[in-house]
């Protein structure tokens, strides 16, 4: 049987090996639930940067440019930071170069794994399919806060692991950890996020929104892979 | 209100200011189980060290010397590394050197806490009424496993958490996810425990017998705190 385990923080993964794995980089508040929504939405392609300067420079080369600080859109950048500005008909058929620190950090960190995915409750379905189907093994890597643990990516975590218990195997005390949290806060994953002092943090104007959209299950069917340097639908 | 938190492994512990906290460093398999045992059967002061040569060198000092390595008592050594061995009539008004190596660690990395505490189910409510009493806001700090999350130091973290609710605030999502996780589980912790990916790993004979001891609550009242580097009474 295949194996599964998961990774709560970048602080932590250098303690797995990641050589023979399949990746999910989670980072639901909210890069990686933009990515799968732009993916979704026509977008051709995604290339994350980690400085908002080198994420800058690509609008030269036609790229919409995407990226926020401080909650709020950075001035002359196409998008922010919402899965809402990904749904626009003007990405459509567009490559995106977009800058956000603990998604950028999770995917450069993940660069040794067999295959690198991009999963969120919007595409939860189709992410654990595409692992069924992978001859890999899996590894669940939370982006977090900071280097900090978050509840939303913890939980998204054990969501996952919960369609993918009849095809894996796991002996990780993180997974067990991180599902029996899930099974206390199941009944009301969205308010529990909510409150959470991630989401907290984020509290600027609208990210009620943000993040009740974030919390969706099954939005989308895309699976975003990593290519070279960019994010395209499998 | 004070503040409380919880650091689920060695690796994360950087993230964390010190500088204003009581710490309590956890390894409850076996290392702080260890050390309350010894303490409360008369042990004068125990001092943890990470490397082997250095903790056998201590008995040409008159020290008792403690340590295990592949589940087994070290050659030459008096004690080994179940918290029994630390009941014997030998150890009273002894000093032991112990090696160990996740929560020697841990209490190397804490050295700029307000003050280093030693906690383990067996002295739980103790603990817990020391944090109560002292003026500065808490860490609870899991030494885990080779840097991994653990099942059994995470769930004490947040059986002391629960004892603590109503004088400290927090607003960490580390916190959530194991509180949600020990509410989950605390029906059964010895078995969830036993079971545990860890609990395997240390899976030699009479391992079970350490287990179910290392899970009781509340069998002493001694708060082990660190002086220098002697951990002794408080």
């Amino acid at each position: 049987m295949k194996n599964i385990d998961i990774c709560l923080s970048p602080e932590l993964i250098h303690l797995y090996d990641l050589a023979d794995k399949n990746v999910v980089i989670v980072d639901i508040l909210r890069a990686t639930s933009c990515m799968v929504s732009g993916l979704a939405h026509g977008v051709t392609s995604i290339t994350p940067f980690a400085e908002l300067e080198a994420c800058r420079a690509m609008k030269a080369q036609g790229y919409l440019i995407a990226g926020e600080r401080g909650g709020e859109k950075v001035d002359g950048f196409d998008l922010g930071n919402s899965p809402f500005d990904y749904m626009d008909e003007k990405v459509k058929g567009q490559k995106i170069a977009v800058t956000t620190t603990n998604g950028t950090r999770a995917i450069d960190l993940s660069r040794s794994a067999v295959n690198v995915v991009i999963g969120a409750f919007l595409n939860i379905s189709a992410v654990a399919d595409y692992l069924k189907k992978q001859p890999g093994n899996a590894i669940i890597f939370c982006a977090g806060w900071k280097g900090m643990v978050n509840l939303e990516d913890s939980l998204f975590a054990a969501a996952l692991y919960e369609k993918l218990q009849n095809d894996f195997h796991s002996d990780s005390d993180t997974l067990s950890l991180t599902h029996a949290a899930y099974q206390s806060m199941k009944h009301d994953l969205g308010g529990f996020v909510k409150n959470s002092s991630h989401a907290k943090r984020l509290g600027k104007l609208d990210i009620h929104k943000d993040i009740a959209f974030c919390m969706k299950e099954d939005e989308y069917a895309v699976v975003p892979i990593l290519k070279g340097s960019e994010l395209v639908s499998y």
